[in-house]
């Protein structure tokens, strides 16, 4: 049974656990926000289901709930910020607004984060820049579960790239997408519904194509954007790398094999080659290159001219990516956001280990 | 029947060509080693073979041999370059220095050109940032040749992006990738042996799958990478519209259906939005992050890791992108360019048109 949910009452209840956990109570709201924006966008994997995965990690102190962040190294348009094993919920905004000020004075910022946990969606962070008139660019490397073409190894994370561009009277193109065939919560989504993958989704522990939803937890993999080689998957191979070793090598993570899995239960792997995971982040301000109305005013042309590109069935629309998130957050904020039985009894558990409530009813 | 052609006579012919329309010496010389570079990484669809297709452009005055290229606008890491309708073989290189230039003194530097042409290939650009010790990125928009997801229109180009990371003694990490699920060559390259394409690559007219290798003839469009909707086909693109975005809304160029394409006979859109075509470069010192030699060491590290991952047949060993451009270019230094009887056909009447010999023969 689902339950339709107040979106702020989550949010309020998340952060209440981070206060517990003991994150100081502004950055307790950020890391909630940060979830509940996940809800409300319809990335279901990433929003307050995820909430038990954090405080397993807190409990095997493998996430520091108050962190002291610090800038170790600096230019004038860049910086590498330590996260001192924080929540990734936390160090990427404070990443973010870095990036934001020093696009204040050089006309771009770009901050590289080590030594830090899972950062939730990747476009809570890149958006963070649009109310500023600037394009937001936000990467993460995660816990590798993709193989590099030709490969059965699990060297890469599903790796996604956000980048968001503002416009004018038009909503912002908002692009968030992680560089594999698809997001590993679909693939859960199938397992939930005893439903097969569809080919080119994921590979078994030989390397073959397979149609097994449950193909992570028996040693295959997933693929990256493109599928087989034939289909471009090399190019998705590509992308992954590259998000690997500007959120990473760059910034003194752990990359590649190296990066610790999010699940609590698989310890990190040993000899480290860095600290933590590791994020980028970026801020262009649109003036520094031509003033900001007028991009703004082609980027409602370039939105307005692509909805209307001629399409293929009458019943699918042409979509501006950032489209289906943010009908899906109108539709959410008023309708509340569905929250499957064993969501909402990991939250009751979740409550009662903090010494919470979490009675949550049918909203509206 | 295939020469295979001295690479350095190619190139000496190519800058005479080039000098004959009218470019500087030096840049004449760039624009050459560019289509050079192309033909010895194995990019036969942008090497010598597209010298015909510049001329037939500067011959309708589409194309400024003799630019007066200015930065139009700049900030300590970001200027606008007006490249005054130059080849882009040229623009890009001369953007590239500014970026370079910037990333010394602000730690990153980041230039978009507009009023350009078509400019090769991105890694010719990017790679330019290597041997300083700078990350390197080069994207481009392109004639309209791609759909968006759900519909037949042609609204993008094959867009293309390219990264390049400097590593200590392992050779750079060159990402070099149309946004679609293959290059447009490699549909020319079927054409010619008569062969259809593998399901996935294009579509025809109507929006369907098609196999036929002429689609693009036939009113069809080119798919993004990841292909239909089920296998990630969004998010090629979205990629793609990131680089019209980049390269063209933020610049001034022209974005979308307003491409003008690169083939002379077929006009300009009417009432254009921007200038010529665009293109994005950017540098990014690495020691702005951390220490250079760090960072190579661990770059080192990444490729011999990667290198080292299980494959999933013996004969195909997992490659680290870069690879196959880098082995082509020692084989072809060594054994010479294949040019095919229509390419020296097509060479020998450009000779005739501008008083200059072309007689290959076969390279030793």
């Amino acid at each position: 049974m689902t339950l339709l949910v107040d979106p702020t009452y989550l949010k309020d209840f998340t952060q209440a656990v981070f206060e517990k956990m003991g994150c100081p109570a502004d950055e307790a709201e950020t890391a909630a926000d940060c979830l509940n924006r996940a809800d409300l966008r319809g990335v279901d994997s990433h929003g307050v289901a995820r909430l038990g995965g954090y405080i397993r990690l807190w409990e095997k102190k493998r996430l520091n709930a108050s962190p002291t962040m610090k800038i170790v190294h600096e230019t004038p348009s860049t910086a590498v910020l330590d996260g001192d094993l924080g929540l990734g919920l936390v160090t990427a905004p404070k990443a973010m607004k870095i990036a934001i000020e020093k696009a204040r004075q050089a006309g771009t910022g770009w901050v590289a984060v080590k030594n830090s946990n899972h950062y939730g969606i990747a476009a809570f962070h890149s958006m963070m820049a649009l109310e500023e008139d600037m394009i937001g660019i936000s990467m993460t490397n995660a816990s590798p579960l993709v193989a590099p073409t030709f490969s059965k190894s699990r060297f890469l994370g599903t790796n996604p790239i956000s980048v968001t561009f503002p416009a004018k009277n038009e909503p912002p193109l908002v692009i968030d997408m992680a560089t594999t065939t698809v997001a590993n919560g679909k693939l859960e989504v199938l397992q939930r519904q005893g439903k097969d993958a569809p080919p080119g989704w994921a590979q078994d522990k030989n390397g073959h194509e397979t149609t097994d939803a449950f193909v992570l937890k028996n040693g295959g993999a997933m693929l990256p954007l493109g599928g087989d080689r034939l289909h471009g998957g090399h190019k998705g191979y590509c992308l992954g790398a590259m998000v690997d070793i500007f959120t990473a090598v760059l910034s003194g993570a752990n990359y590649g094999p190296w990066v610790p899995p999010f699940v609590a239960f698989l310890d990190p792997p040993e000899n480290p080659v860095g600290d933590g995971i590791g994020h980028f982040l970026g801020a262009m301000r649109i003036d520094a290159f031509r003033p900001a109305d007028e991009f703004k005013e082609h980027m409602d042309n370039w939105i307005q001219t692509f909805r209307k590109a001629e399409n293929i069935n009458p019943e699918n629309k042409i979509l501006i990516p950032g489209d289906p998130e943010r009908e899906l957050t109108i539709k959410r904020q008023k309708e509340g956001v569905p929250l499957s039985e064993p969501v909402i009894e990991d939250l009751k558990r979740i409550a009662e280990q903090f010494k919470l409530t979490f009675n949550p009813v049918q909203y509206a």
